[in-house]
């Protein structure tokens, strides 16, 4: 299975030498009938044209223009919407990335899907056809940069620097003619694996090897698009421990890889990871801003800082990190995360365009120049593992070229590509449930931006204070009255990281959006909303509906004709999903009930 | 080291052939300027007499109670307390049972002393000469039966029954001159590795293959003293697949080891660990009454019911097991547990003799007809971790043989032969300090005989709902008034199970002791307990007085003249209590802070 290619397979003799090769071939392959003159012109770079005359399409682009032009007819052709109008079309970021958290036993971090695409044993191990496949699925929404191995670099991922090299040169030639580039996360202290008695970012020594290094890696795959590295977090090690800060890491790196157009994004994802419970003047989501803030303008221009989207960790809900509204002098990533560790884990539904679509509403696109996902795919025949979780990596790819795609139309797509056999009406069926699965998801689960309240190290299923009295910074703190944290001025200040008039819209209660009421204050259950009901009352209604919904969701799953290959693995899905809803309903409900001693006003069972 | 026995070093070149024997050669070595003459008398068994005269000692006893003979003179010779009287001994119970909870990777489950002494790479695999000492330690304090692998059989354990026969023959020959003979724990469904359909107990086929395999296992092992057996419990296999009992299982494997003077110690822990947490109707300490009571009188002689203490899980506190009070036509076996699974993992100190006192003045020895424990042992230098954890695998010794033992006597024994060189003033401190532990524990731990507010799966440190939405049926519904479960005729009824005087003490409010209150009953927070205070304050008052005595148990270890090889383990582990402590207390009284809104009467630090 192809997920959304599986229409158009590819020749099993392709051997394509270069992104422009790839594009005739596919369109050959793909639509025999479809006559489209190809125009080369290297300068264009990943933007493409096409005009339609008579004579049939004219595509012109860079190498890769080319590719990502002849993936838009062959794509726009199979979903019927192929326009005879021109088009000009230009990625919005340069950097489309998906961020791999593979590790090399074959394991993937927050993976879900299975195990590795490209690690076994220790060592690079992979089908080249899957590979192959991919690349393609990449190519065909506009993605071109893949980091392959986990942020967290554990032994012995640090030989792709090293006696592996031969074999990632091999992977990358694998890559290169759909116009993926590789990227590598990097072990900050590696120096020190070769005899470099330390790893500090000033030390002549350290500097001489990560040079020496940078040649070595780019002499075996030229067109490497640069290190990723997860410094002083969570157990990493990093510039702090030899009292340097991260602008003198990030440019060391910087300044080893520069020659070779490298680039180095370096993760903003640091915070105290041992904190203690007891301490209320720590309110981890300040850490990313007070560490990295006062370092703008410090960066090398080959850096680009890679900031989560919200200022915690992949939540449900998470307001935008400050980060991404401030450093103006800095390049920026945005980082998101495809793969469903605290959204269901590709068992539960949660569709992540419209997600995507308020954080681009709160940025403004140029504030960032680059974007990254972590990946959702593993060695699961179908790649994501539930079938329909292939929604999130196809629109995620449509995101990176345009973030103002209308999560509708995205969504809308891919269905078209997957079931082309659905009707109108089963088309907007799932569209609607698709669009729907991440409001119904977090009405489940966590109350009103709270988070956390997930089984902890899993993050699958309930457990209201699973982290309550752990290091980890997330609290809620909820007592026999109120619950929630007071980020505001009043609070822990939190709020004054943003500016001025986005603080605004959720600086008081009363103004506040019900979604991130609980983010930003902490409230008494008795707490009257806008529209007249209490807090508790308002919790208790979205785990009641959201219980429902899911219902509904399965009764409409069941009524959909999936294909033989998809039907089961979707309805078993969909049943543990209901389970886990039900589950989340019922502990949620119950723990605030216990707390506050307070009774549903419509009389719904809620445990003692 | 040789934990107790580390004055009393084995010569080099001892081999001998017999316990007689050993006794001789124990003798010769530890006590060379001792006259003791051996007089064996076989029919006397584990049973010794000591006489003393002017010439001399006169040793009389059986094969082993010679041995037993030989350790009493040594150890009371060692400890200064040899008396000139005439002595008569003879052991409460005929088995004195060691359960290892061994895997054959070398793992040990809730072991919290290193790596298996008997198992490494999925097979036998030790250090002969530790063997021998672990085999003199049991001696020395009259142990003689030792399961060596866990009851959770999992492969390739079986082939101990297997191909791994012959080494289990070498095994048990380097413990029989010491007088300890060797048990299995076996997998209720092997037969269906070899080609059998089922493992239906009234099957014939099965009860074939179980014959003849009990013919090979004691044609091997002519001694062997039976198989352990868990079935049916938390994923284990047993009788009830077929739609038989747990006599009928039991009474199959009983049959087929008759011939050889085998035993079936059956273990009576089952219970449903798939329970729904919104199930109030069933109760898990009801399970193992309601499960094996109507069995009565259908066991086969050589079976024996194995039993926990306590109708849970070896918690801090529980009251005894219903099923050692009743089923008077059943064999039946105590099992208790030196691995602190949930008592401080051999990090927090609890010296265990204080609880079993409890257990026998709850419980007529006659009650039972043999006992057995947990092993606390691996591989660590000093065989139990923590150096003072010596203490109860020592005093469960001389417990077994005779339980009612005065605690403080054992422990002040074990002090005398491990730190002789401790004064008076010295020895009296640590022997308080010893006996004290468990109490201090509890009151740093789960309030009043709650139980189960610990970590869930690794059982360490605190989490007061980490098991209140689970499967394993351990719920104290703590709400904003009241914490417990109404366990008698208004409530669940388990107090039902007990013998009307039995339960008389409990099934009041009033009149139920402190420390089982929340155990038996359900109580608001402001319950006025015997003493006045309320409940709430008591379980406040309780958690600051544990940490406060916590921190006097570090002040008086920092005092004693402990010796260069236990010294900085001890006072390590005492660090880890102290920081464990401090945890226990803040998250405990906080979390019933949070939920009852009740401040501390005496002002003292509760956190929000």
């Amino acid at each position: 299975m192809n997920a959304w290619l599986n229409r158009f397979p590819l020749s099993a003799s392709a051997d394509p030498a270069s992104p422009s090769e790839t594009a005739a071939l596919e369109l050959s392959g793909a639509c025999p009938d479809l006559k489209v003159s190809l125009n080369l012109q290297k300068e264009m770079g990943d933007r493409f044209s096409i005009s339609g005359d008579p004579s049939g399409y004219h595509l012109s682009g860079g190498e890769t223009g080319l590719l990502y032009g002849a993936w838009h007819l062959i794509l726009s052709h199979a979903a019927n919407d192929l326009c005879s109008g021109s088009v000009e079309s230009a990625p919005r970021y340069a950097l489309r990335m998906i961020n791999c958290w593979d590790n090399p036993d074959g394991s993937i971090e927050r993976g879900y899907s299975g195990r590795s695409l490209f690690f076994r044993d220790g060592k690079l191990s992979y089908d080249p056809s899957r590979i192959q496949t991919l690349a393609r699925l990449m190519a065909s929404v506009g993605l071109n940069t893949l980091c392959i191995n986990n942020v967290n670099v554990r032994f012995p991922a640090q030989k792709l620097l090293e006696e592996d090299l031969p074999d990632l040169a091999r992977l990358a030639a694998l890559f290169r003619p759909y116009g993926v580039r590789l990227m590598l996360s990097v072990d900050f202290s590696q120096p020190m694996r070769h005899g470099v008695p330390t790893a500090d970012p000033l030390d002549a020594q350290v500097q001489a090897w990560w040079a020496e290094t940078a040649r070595r890696v780019w002499t075996a795959v030229p067109d490497l698009a640069g290190f990723l590295v997860k410094a002083d977090s969570e157990g990493q090690p990093g510039p702090f421990t030899y009292g340097r800060n991260h602008a003198d890491g990030a440019n060391m790196l910087a300044q080893a890889v520069r020659p070779f157009g490298g680039v180095i994004v370096w993760r903003c994802f640091v915070y105290n990871c041992r904190q203690d419970w007891r301490d209320t003047a720590t309110d981890r989501p300040k850490a990313p801003w007070n560490l990295y803030a006062p370092l703008d303008g410090c960066f090398a221009e080959n850096v680009i800082l890679q900031v989560k989207n919200g200022p915690f960790d992949f939540q449900v809900r998470e307001p935008l990190s400050p980060l991404l509204l401030g450093m103006p002098k800095t390049q920026k990533a945005l980082e998101l995360q495809l793969a469903q560790e605290y959204t269901g884990q590709q068992i539960d539904l949660f569709t992540m365009a419209p997600m995507w679509k308020e954080i681009f509403e709160d940025m403004p696109e140029d504030r960032i120049s680059a974007i990254a996902a972590v990946s959702n795919w593993g060695d699961d025949e179908n790649y994501t593992g539930h079938p329909l979780a292939a929604v999130n990596l196809f629109t995620y790819g449509l995101l990176a070229w345009n973030p103002s795609i209308d999560p509708r139309q995205a969504v809308s797509r891919w269905i078209a590509l997957t079931y082309p056999g659905f009707t109108a009406g089963e088309h907007t069926l799932l569209t609607d449930l698709l669009l729907s699965s991440r409001r119904t998801y977090e009405k489940y689960t966590a109350p009103l931006g709270i988070g956390w309240m997930v089984t902890p190290h899993t993050h699958y299923g309930p457990n209201p204070s699973g982290y309550e009295y752990d290091l980890w910074g997330t609290y809620h703190k909820a007592n026999h009255e109120a619950i929630g944290i007071d980020r505001t001025a009043g609070g822990t200040d939190y709020l004054s990281q943003y500016p001025a008039d986005f603080a605004q819209k959720y600086a008081s209660p009363e103004q506040c959006p019900d979604l991130y009421l609980l983010f930003f204050h902490r409230l008494p259950y008795t707490w009257r909303m806008r529209d007249g009901r209490t807090l508790i009352q308002r919790i208790y209604d979205d785990h009641f509906e959201g219980l429902a919904e899911t219902r509904a969701m399965r009764d409409t799953l069941l009524s959909l004709p999936f294909p033989e290959e998809d039907r089961p693995e979707i309805l078993r899905r969909m049943d543990r999903q209901l389970a886990n809803a039900r589950e989340w309903c019922d502990v949620i409900n119950t723990f605030l009930y216990r707390l506050s001693g307070i009774p549903d006003e419509h009389g719904r069972k809620i445990y003692d």
